[in-house]
């Protein structure tokens, strides 16, 4: 129900806001186009919120947090243990993310989902559907419910934020092994091969990525997920907090707010999204360009440009709230610079402009 | 005298504090180098402050202007005017630069090293020494003593923002025409063609781009600039706003402060500085890549990789302070993120970790 709900809210770009804001960013002191990708910022901002000067809200990062079935095949360098313990370092502020949301002013949001043992931290939301997925090597994720119930925690979590004031949201994973059920997701909807699709995530040696590979292409055999169907994509061969972040991308657009997806396992979450809703895709703000090496196919499958080239990859978001700032700076070029005449500035000779 | 100094003063990076922070960050809550190009942000800041733990300082972006001869021979969309409008537009704080710097906390200092006009604008600092250069392409930009001049000017602002307490410094260009002599710059010292080395700047259409590409071939012909002899280069095909930028290089390097480059025209001043004192290499921080042509080449040249692809073509430091809050996130994530034992997460599989 609430997510059918969501979905018939999520409408498209507010053209007009748009075509405003793109008037005004041409006339405002510089060479047309120069300063590139905040330019379309302020623009899609613009179209995102309805408002033709766009302002900067407060923001939030969502780090969502599930374990794997699929880790007993061998996939992954970290014990699934670490999972629960990460959410620790969260709460307690000295993980990645904690340093960075602090650094870059996002309230830092962590929500269990499906972590596999019981968790009762302090400052951790508990929605948890289940216990960590099946193993996706042998058999499904999770049921198709077990997903829309997933979903549905981060359409309601993005709600609630959203009602208490954020207006920008940014994602963040922490789930030992999700990397691999990434992999599956991109290779589904993608249409690629596991092998291009499966990369070294915490750089696992050779015999790790063999395993991993294996386990991608043993996943789609066995649950022969449909690609046309997003959510049995998700269910079958996805994860928990990928479903949570999911949901959170849906919740964003459905209230009007942008999206900053991190690296690999948040753009998975995307392409969730984005298969059961394609009109989310223009709430998605890209932060960086994973050092995993899918990650770039997942952008370009959606057709987006990463504007950080950090060679990170370490996920919680820890890549999405570096693009905040970006987001700040286009919108304060649109609001706090000058129009040539206003400025009393020059004209450029437009003859003389490439067209 | 001030320059040959200042290069004297110039040294390695101190390998002992890259050492001890590397080792430091390797602990850290995440996996090995899952942090990218922060972790050596971090690693290299402790080399140049010395301090193992290095923290983020006060930052000035110090903006040089100056005028180009070589205007006359129709290189750009821009008449030379705008040289002298923009620096009201700085001073005002309506221009691009003044936005971002605001934005990113950067002290905005802006140069009169060789504006054409007289300029008398409270807030620009007067260091004119000569009213724009010669025309490059017919003869030399200026004399081997105005570019040493002109250099020193910049030494002379790095010392004073650094002993006002400044621990960051960022370059930014203002010089209607300075594309041309730093695609000058670009073919000598890279050894590339003037085609090769010539873009469209402000997004000239092919006439200009013709004329441009016609007059960095004459500027080299004419004025035959030594390779090997870094002032050579820019005092015959150079610019004052670019000779003052390489000498804000020498002036940081010199006083063990990081200094962040930023488009085409920075980069320009940059090679020179590097030209000039190759050791001095080791304390530039990249920004962003320009959607200039040649920037891509300068980068490759100098051995750097930029950390934001926005395709601004804009320069004034605009992209550069956009790099302050990437800097201060990196001796965040040293200082401030747990390590393994303190946070008491489990070990990583050391055996399953490709090498």
């Amino acid at each position: 129900m609430l997510l059918e709900k969501t979905l018939s809210k999520i409408t498209a770009l507010d053209q007009e806001a748009m075509a405003m804001a793109r008037q005004r960013v041409d006339r405002l002191i510089k060479p047309p186009g120069s300063l590139g990708k905040l330019e379309e910022l302020a623009v899609r901002m613009a179209g995102i919120t309805g408002n033709p000067r766009p302002v900067m809200g407060d923001s939030a990062v969502i780090v969502m947090a599930g374990d794997h079935g699929v880790c007993e095949e061998g996939v992954s360098v970290a014990p699934s243990e670490i999972t629960y313990q990460m959410l620790h370092a969260f709460v307690g502020g000295v993980a990645g993310i904690g340093v960075l949301s602090r650094l870059t002013g996002a309230r830092l949001v962590v929500v269990d989902v499906g972590v596999a043992c019981p968790v009762d931290i302090p400052g951790v939301i508990s929605k948890k559907v289940r216990a960590g997925t099946g193993n996706i090597a042998r058999g499904p994720a999770m049921s198709r419910d077990e997903a829309v119930a997933a979903v549905e925690v981060g359409i309601q979590v993005a709600i609630e934020q959203i009602n208490s004031g954020i207006r920008v949201l940014a994602l963040g994973d922490m789930g030992i092994g999700n990397t691999t059920p990434s992999s599956a997701i991109l290779s589904v909807l993608a249409g690629i091969s596991p092998e291009e699709a499966t990369g070294r995530g915490t750089m696992v040696n050779d015999d790790v990525l063999s395993n991993k590979t294996s386990a991608v292409a043993g996943a789609i055999k066995v649950n022969q997920p449909d690609p046309s169907d997003g959510l049995d994509v998700l269910a079958k061969v996805g994860g928990l907090e990928i479903a949570g972040l999911a949901g959170v991308v849906l919740g964003a657009a459905a209230g009007r707010v942008p999206v900053i997806i991190d690296g690999f396992i948040t753009t998975a979450a995307a392409m969730i999204a984005v298969a059961i809703k394609p009109e989310a895709k223009e709430f998605i703000i890209p932060s960086h360009l994973s050092g995993e090496q899918g990650h770039r196919l997942m952008l370009e499958h959606l057709g987006i440009e990463p504007m950080l080239h950090l060679s990170m990859r370490l996920g919680e978001g820890t890549g999405a709230v570096l693009a905040i700032q970006l987001m700040e700076a286009a919108t304060k070029i649109a609001n706090e610079m000058a129009s040539f005449d206003e400025a009393g500035v020059s004209d450029l000779d437009e003859d003389k402009i490439a067209k």
